[in-house]
């Protein structure tokens, strides 16, 4: 089996994240064959086009080298006021910009979130409509949706519910067999 | 009549922007009973629970000084990969975290937009599923979508178009009565 | 107290519903000042210009009458596939054919609904969307998600969760000063 | 190349309509490679759980059969009142009860459409969100949205527009590549 790049991105910038808890749960659970890296977004500004204009900020170029390498994304969805967390947004919108899209053109992607009452399932759905013009293939199914304010997360905001962790696994597995379909 | 207020939020924070010009046309065709002010977005950090617990960033602060006082807030939506402007939502989601939702809730809001094929119209949509967390009321009618890439605004980003430069000021006029009516 | 008058639509055509129980709940529940009534779209055909363009068929125009008395509607909205049910689109798609839109412009809307995991949420959203277009002003809260397959309901699909009966209760206490104050 | 089939299914009843032209200009321009029918759903009733469990109607059956042998969907979606028409998404509720949906899950699908002012985006946008749960894969690129009261389409609703054609061409050929690739 040749060796593929997952790249995870947490759209929640909080220390305690539940979204990043999830993330480092989908890190641990990929397979040997997977190298999985993780992008820092923490200094990433909001996408202005003047800026951009003037120079890719460096702590978006490193983010671009992560995705230029990456055979797939593994998004980690929060969601505010029924909508996308405007760090996640903001970091696609950077990568869109590349002229032809190279970064995100054709790449399958893992959705993942936690948040309130629906798991941050109002959001996913608007991930999926940006998904659609960045031309990116998310998998359908397993949809993980999990509540950030139930005990599924320690305070540290680690994953430790079984079922939600099975989930999990059973999106990392079905993520390297549709990216590995989709390479062939 | 009594006085309203009226506060416009433009999400792009591009110098040129096409959706800062139709937030400038919508606030010269206000009403002489309207006061209408402008927020200054270019400074909010992304929102993130570890910095709201320590303090409000004073550039937060000072768009709550205003949205307090507002009977109805103008926003302008650009569409970024078929979804909402970062900094537009991210205003938004650090002032719904005011217990309460004082800032935010019963207002009422008009909505209008440039973007690529379809005006941002995509991204307005989901704008106004936040407004049904957020419970905001936004005006049905008249929509406004403008093509951000066509002759209907100047290289400042001043709108030149009359025909939609008719349609904010409907906008405008709807938006008197809606918060009237509201407020009744 | 002027008498209202509601109309409620159930988008679930089996007998046993659990939309159509929450909707029967909701006309318990409303107060001694709105005459409640439910339409009955069993018969309505799909929509097809080529018909309409001949006549309105009977059971439409029943449910056209009592549109036309309504002061607000009451739709229970279940969840197919993550969006609407045909039935309970046809009949907005029927009356909103009327020159002038006047059976559905401006009227309040209370939306509730039973579905699988997520109780109708995400047709709701669509819902909220064909409310824009229609000119229709659902209430953002309280939103009434209940789950269809637990024990929330009885073999006969009536509401037994206490819970959630509050919830249909506190719905119809709003949409009556809603639709109070949208008519003021 | 092996022979594939695809499955086109209109969801306008009218005789003259505009998405039934697009359905036939897809017809008429899949490759020599591709068998293409076309689904009757004018006899198809609403879905209800209790007719559904007594039998079949033949004329779901029949579409069933067609939908067993198709390698690929190409739906033509009309958009009324900001969403879907009811009965392309009734039949595709009729198909998920399969036990194992069978019928739909893992299959390529196209989407093309005609409306109003956005040639139905708007109900594409909720058709994506259905193929999520039904498991299917809608082609991201390129979107075919036509504008139904335009001169695009001749009194018989038959298509004109050579550039729309060209994006339908387009369709076709992404699709036939799609599918190949899913199946390989």
């Amino acid at each position: 089996m040749s060796t593929l790049r997952f790249l995870g991105i947490c759209g929640s910038l909080r220390r305690q994240s539940r979204n990043s808890g999830l993330l480092r749960a989908a890190m641990s659970m990929a397979s040997a064959d997977v190298r999985f890296s993780r992008a820092d977004i923490s200094q990433v500004p909001f996408y202005n086009a003047d800026v951009a204009a003037v120079a890719t900020p460096p702590s978006v170029a490193a983010v671009f080298g992560q995705m230029a390498e990456a055979d797939a994304l593994v998004l980690a969805c929060p969601e505010y006021n029924y909508s996308l967390a405007p760090a996640l947004k903001n970091i696609l919108d950077w990568a869109s910009r590349e002229p032809g899209n190279p970064l995100l053109a054709g790449k399958p992607v893992a959705i993942l979130g936690a948040g309130g009452g629906m798991g941050s399932a109002r959001s996913q759905y608007h991930l999926r409509q940006v998904c659609v013009y960045l031309d990116m293939h998310p998998l359908n199914k397993p949809e993980v949706f999990s509540n950030a304010f139930s005990p599924s997360f320690n305070e540290d905001g680690d994953l430790v519910d079984e079922h939600i962790a099975g989930l999990v696994k059973e999106l990392m597995t079905a993520l390297e067999a549709w990216t590995r379909r989709l390479k062939a």
